[in-house]
C-alpha cells in the first residue's frame, strides 16, 4: 500500500524539479492544468521519484518503453540529473512524441508494432546494457510520485468533493487515490475503446482488455498494473467511460474556450463532464485533471 | 490621470466576469498567463469596464473596429451582458480572429485595407445606428480595466522589480503602469516593425509610425493613444524592441517548453528576455506578461 506519508516523502524528494501547475475555473468546475508540467504531462512526477529512490544508478543510465509521455518524462529526468536515457517507442506513436523525447537528449529506438513490442525490445536491450528499467506505472515509487499532484492540489484549492482523472495503466489515478484515501470521490474516466480499470473493478482483478481509439497512445494500456490495483480497488469510487467523439469534442472546447492544447488522453476526464458520463450533484465541488498536451497543435481545432 | 483607486473600482465593477489568470515560473522568471483570459487575450478587462461605466447602453448595442482581439473581447462582453455587438474587421486579419468574434454572436463586417479603414467604416455605421463606440485603447475606463491585471498579479506574487509588457496602442501597458505608479519598473516591448511607444518617448509626444511585421494584427497601432500617453510618459521606465525572428522563436519556445499557444503579439514580451533586448540584473524579480493566444495553433510549431 502507498500512504500519504509516502507521497509526502516523494514531494520532498522531487521538490522543485517539478512544476507547480495552475488551477483554473471554467463553468463552475476547477481544472488542474497538469498538461503544463515539464515535458507536457504529469509523468515527470512519478519518473523523478522512481529514479531518485535508487541509491545508485547504473552507468548505462535509464531505459524504458513508452507510448511517448513516459519516454519524454524520463528523458527530461535524465537531462536534469545528467544520466543517459534510452527509450523504445512503437512506430505507431505520433511523430511529435518522438521529437519530445529526442529534444531532451535521449536515444530513441522505434519498434514495429505496439507498446508491448516496444517493451519486449527494451527488456532485451536492458539485459545487455544493465540500465535501470523504469516502468511507466507499475512501481510503488512511481505511483507515490504521481500522488504529489493531489497533495499540491489540496494545498491550492482546499476541500473538494470529487476528482475526475483519466486512466491508462493506473499509476496516475492510484497516486491521487493514495493521497485522498477515500476522503473524496476519485472517479476514473476511460475511453470506451481502452477500459482496463473498469474491467478490473467489474471482474475483481486486472484482466487483459482490447485497446484502441484516439487516446490509445497515452491511455491504451492492455492491463491495469498490480501496484495501482492495490490502491484502485480500495479508493477509486467509480469508473466511467467516454466515446472517441466526446474526447475530440472536449479537445476542441478546451482549445476554443480555454486556449489549451490538450492531447486526446488529456481531454478524456473533461469529456466525461461534458458528455454527462459523470453528473455532479448541485453544489458538488469537482476538479478535473487536464493531464497531457503532447500532440500536434494543429489537431485540436 | 488614472489612479490605483480607479483600478480598484474597475476590479469591483468587472468582478468575476473576468478570469483570474495563473502565474507560472519558467527559467527563474514568472509568466503571467493572461492569454488564458476569456476570448484569448487581456482585452475583456478593459472592454467590460468601459461598457459597465455607462449608465445606459443604446438599444443598438456596442460597436468597434478591431484587428481582432478587441473585437472578440467586445463580442464576449456583449454576449455576457445580452447586448448586440457589431465589429468592423480589416480583411487582413487572420481568419481565426474573425471566427473568435463570430462564435460570441457578434456581427462582423470585413473591410478592405487595414485597421484605419475598418475604423472609418465603423464610424460611418455608428453615426447611423447610434451604438456605443468602444475604442480599443484610448479611453480612461478601458485603461483602468486593463490595470486590473496588475492588481491581480500583485495579489498573486507580491513584490516584484520589473514587469515586461508588449505594446500596441498603449492601453494595456498604461493600465499596468497606472497600478504600479513607478513602484516597479514597467518595461514596454515592441516589434521593431511597429514601435509607436518608443517613438512617443523619443519624440516627447505620440507620433504616427509605420506598422508591419508578424505581430501587426495585435500590436500594429499607428500611434500611441492620448490617454495611455498621459500615464506612459510618467510611469513607463524603458522601451525596448525585438525582431520578428525573435518573436517567432519565442512562440516556438513557449510551445515547446510550456505547451502554450501564443500569438506573435503575446510572445513579444518574452522575446525581449530571450533575445537580451532586456537584461535583468542578478536577483531581479521579473514578470513577463504572456497576453494573447488568438492564432491558428498550427502556426506556433
Amino acid at each position: 500500500m502507498i500512504t500519504p506519508d509516502d507521497i509526502e516523502r516523494a514531494a520532498e524528494r522531487i521538490g522543485a524539479r517539478i512544476r507547480r501547475t495552475p488551477v483554473l475555473e471554467h463553468g463552475g468546475v476547477l481544472l488542474k492544468l497538469e498538461l503544463l508540467q515539464h515535458a507536457g504531462s504529469f509523468k515527470p512526477r512519478g519518473a523523478f521519484n522512481r529514479v531518485l529512490v535508487e541509491r545508485e544508478i547504473p552507468t548505462a543510465g535509464l531505459i524504458a518503453a513508452s507510448g511517448g509521455n513516459h519516454g519524454a518524462a524520463l528523458a527530461f529526468v535524465g537531462m536534469s540529473l545528467g544520466l543517459p536515457v534510452e527509450i523504445f517507442l512503437p512506430v505507431t506513436s505520433p511523430a511529435v512524441k518522438r521529437a519530445n523525447i529526442e529534444r531532451f537528449g535521449a536515444r530513441v529506438t522505434a519498434v514495429d508494432g505496439y507498446y508491448d513490442d516496444a517493451q519486449a525490445a527494451a527488456a532485451i536491450r536492458q539485459a545487455e546494457s544493465g540500465a535501470l528499467m523504469v516502468h511507466p506505472f507499475d512501481h510503488p515509487a512511481t505511483v507515490a510520485g504521481q500522488g504529489t499532484m493531489a497533495r499540491e492540489l489540496e494545498q491550492q484549492v482546499g476541500a473538494i468533493d470529487t476528482l475526475l482523472v483519466a486512466n491508462g495503466g493506473g499509476g496516475f489515478i492510484a497516486g491521487q487515490a493514495a493521497w485522498y484515501q477515500s476522503r473524496i470521490k476519485v472517479v476514473s474516466v476511460e475511453p470506451e475503446s481502452s477500459q482496463c480499470l473498469r474491467a478490473a473493478l467489474t471482474r475483481g482483478e486486472p484482466v487483459d482488455v482490447p485497446v484502441g481509439g484516439v487516446a490509445a497512445d497515452s491511455l491504451g494500456a492492455r492491463r491495469l498494473g498490480e501496484v495501482p490495483w492495490s490502491i484502485v480497488r480500495e479508493h477509486v469510487a467509480e469508473a466511467v467511460t467516454v466515446t472517441d467523439d466526446a474526447i475530440r469534442a472536449a479537445q476542441r472546447e478546451l482549445w476554443t474556450d480555454l486556449r489549451l492544447v490538450v492531447e486526446p488522453g488529456g481531454a478524456t476526464a473533461w469529456a466525461a463532464l461534458r458528455e454527462g458520463a459523470y453528473r455532479p450533484r448541485p453544489g458538488e465541488r469537482v476538479v478535473v485533471v487536464v493531464c497531457g498536451s503532447n500532440c500536434d497543435p494543429a489537431t485540436v481545432v
